[in-house]
């Protein structure tokens, strides 16, 4: 893989919740996490140590974040601080976001 | 503005280089950048000691690390260790990417 220019291909992918599928590429500091939603899937509540920024790249996904509720679409950003609960649910159409992660995940290598 | 839902219109907003215009937000250890590159404008080749990754998001664009050359589109990603040198030039039409550096970059607050 190009230090530079990383290959889809070549990173690593996970299926992390039913219809929530991820290919992730790390960075020194950073993990790239491309995420495909299916439609109406859901990323259940959770928290880890690691901050994470993100946008949603396209289709639609209601949000949670620390208890604050948004419905995100394509050009939208979120942050996320590390210990912060969070919950992702789809519309009704497929979604994409890109995640980044500070530090590398390594349960995402 | 919302700690989890940046709004656009709250972020800071810097041109860079004639013609690349980016809105930045802060979070903890990283920091998301949205550029905007009018065609043909052109990030002169610089480095800096944030590690960066990031993804185009629409048009196309050459970008040059570390001497590697190549032609990105929407929803290809690239990594930047920090002290590389880096250079990007849009082609003939205008294109967006989201960068993401860690630290924070204090100069674009």
């Amino acid at each position: 893989m190009s230090l530079f220019f990383p290959n889809p291909d070549e990173c690593a992918r996970h299926t992390i919740f039913p219809g929530v599928h991820i290919r992730t590429c790390a960075a020194e500091k950073m993990m790239i996490s491309v995420v495909d939603l299916e439609p109406n899937a859901v990323v259940e509540e959770h928290s880890h140590p690691h901050e994470q920024v993100g946008m949603v790249l396209s289709g639609r996904a209601v949000f949670t974040i620390g208890g604050e509720q948004k419905e995100l679409r394509a050009g939208d950003t979120y942050r996320i601080p590390g210990g912060v609960k969070h919950r992702v649910v789809a519309l009704d159409e497929p979604a994409r976001a890109i995640d980044i992660f500070c530090p590398v995940r390594e349960d995402y290598l």
